[in-house]
């Protein structure tokens, strides 16, 4: 695949963007299992994952280290800027790079990438400009919908799922008879 | 925009009306980021923001916190009073406050509001007399869709998105080409 | 009205049904502050209310407080038995008896009740046996719904919302102008 | 009936996919009682039930000591080779075990399952190769489904009613009249 690299935004992308607050100053996030397959998916495919997010909380460090996310980065207050910088000393070109985000503040950083992708209830100047809208909504497999949707675009899906999960197109052992 | 404040109620608005209990008395609320945008963008066109709400809880201390937003009230058992009160000291005009609310508990106030907005699944009560039915549910963006509403009927939007996003209408950063 | 008692289930009911757990044995249950608003209609109608749940959780506990659920009974294996007992005790006619809940050990109960209103997702041999099948789903409303139906029934539902709310059918405050 | 054994997944199956994190390191899951009254259900049918999940959390073994699950095995990474020695020691036959699951991990282990169920938002692989889609999605009672659908399949589903819940097809205490 020429796509190296897919950034992450995580509130509205990796989740419905449920922000969880009690009474205790404790934050609980929402994450989909079914993401989680889709970035073992991709890692099975050559992908490398950065999470780039404007918020900070621990919810967020576990769910990567669940995932071994390469690059975590919160607290991002200007993601483009951020984004721009890594890809300079990182040298990545525009079309090794691919982005999912759903809102406003994702914009000026998907205007770097060379594939965009975007929940099905991303915000519309955001639907505006992604080369795919996913099926799903954020938090319930927007994510894998993107990487899925690479991976076929780019020919690499079948042997992905055979090697990260031993799916087999035909045969045994995942095909029932 | 004429529109000075937007009262904000809390349950059913900037919730989905959920009320998480646990075995040690601690309780949780269900936030949206996508109201947190749009709440930046309003405060990027000069709207201030109230939290009026009939409960209490600290999670809403905390989202308001996040959010600055400017005034913040719980435990406010008639609301139509407190905000007549509140107009009155703060030199306010019917048509310099807007209103978003969900329940039977907001009517009297919304009477006094020159503009109100409520989610898709208020009662029917509020819907009857709302100048805007939000396309999403309390919680899942509905007090966005009120301040987009707001600002493209006053023709602030684009500058808002641009002053508190950097979106432009066209040309980079935002755009891909 | 006719009606006295409402009786309601919790999981499936007054929840969608959600039974969270976390990794330190706190169990979580999500409330609607939708079925709040109804139940503090229904007692201005003069409806008591009865929590009758075969499971316990503290949650549930603090939820009847809240609420002011006068009757709270939890752990119930037989709801059937207990509220023929009740019943008795208290010089109740089935007649003067509502239930609301969701699944196959209501059934029993609900025989003994002169009106049964149930959740839009209940199991399909309660729909059968319902008077009336809520138009929202449980935990986000569905309790509220029977309520409203109950008060239009028996036509005391303006007087209803106007004792408890301050709503009016016209004129202010709560009609705007 | 034939079955005596029915698989199930955890995340995506017994709950929505949802992966709650804390600030604290603390997990949630969300449970359905739905699929709880199931299990009870198909237990009264003389159905065995295992647990069997890739992942590990303490809520998983609470809601399997509730429900009392057979069998529970978390953190199975190769769930093909562990039921396939599973079978072997209780000298189960394929034809006599039933599997519910929702995506790629769940495969090969399908395979070797006489009776296969899915939720309705399982993976399109997963779909193929089911012998029945639930209609609900996971965690919103499509354990429930699957278990219903085999009673119904086998005749034996009022009976396990009645037994498991005192629900009569006619006559009371059940019926209404």
């Amino acid at each position: 695949m020429e796509i190296k690299l897919m950034v992450l935004d995580v509130d509205g992308t990796l989740t419905d963007g449920g922000i969880y607050y009690d009474d205790q100053e404790n934050e609980t996030k929402k994450f989909s299992v079914k993401d989680g397959a889709g970035i073992v998916l991709g890692r099975a495919a050559g992908l490398q994952f950065m999470i780039c997010t404007g918020r900070e909380c621990p919810a967020v460090a576990r769910r990567a280290r669940d995932l071994k996310i390469d690059y975590v980065y919160q607290n991002v207050s200007r993601k483009w800027e951020f984004l721009e910088d890594f890809m300079i000393l990182h040298g990545l070109e525009k079309s090794q790079v691919a982005y999912c985000g759903d809102d406003w503040n994702d914009l000026a950083a998907m205007a770097l990438c060379g594939w965009v992708a975007c929940p099905a209830d991303a915000a519309s100047q955001v639907k505006a400009v992604a080369d795919y809208v996913c099926p799903h909504v954020g938090g319930q497999g927007a994510v894998r919908d993107a990487i899925i949707q690479l991976l076929t675009r780019d020919g690499v899906l079948d042997q992905a799922l055979e090697k990260a999960f031993g799916v087999k197109k035909e045969g045994s052992p995942c095909t029932r008879n």
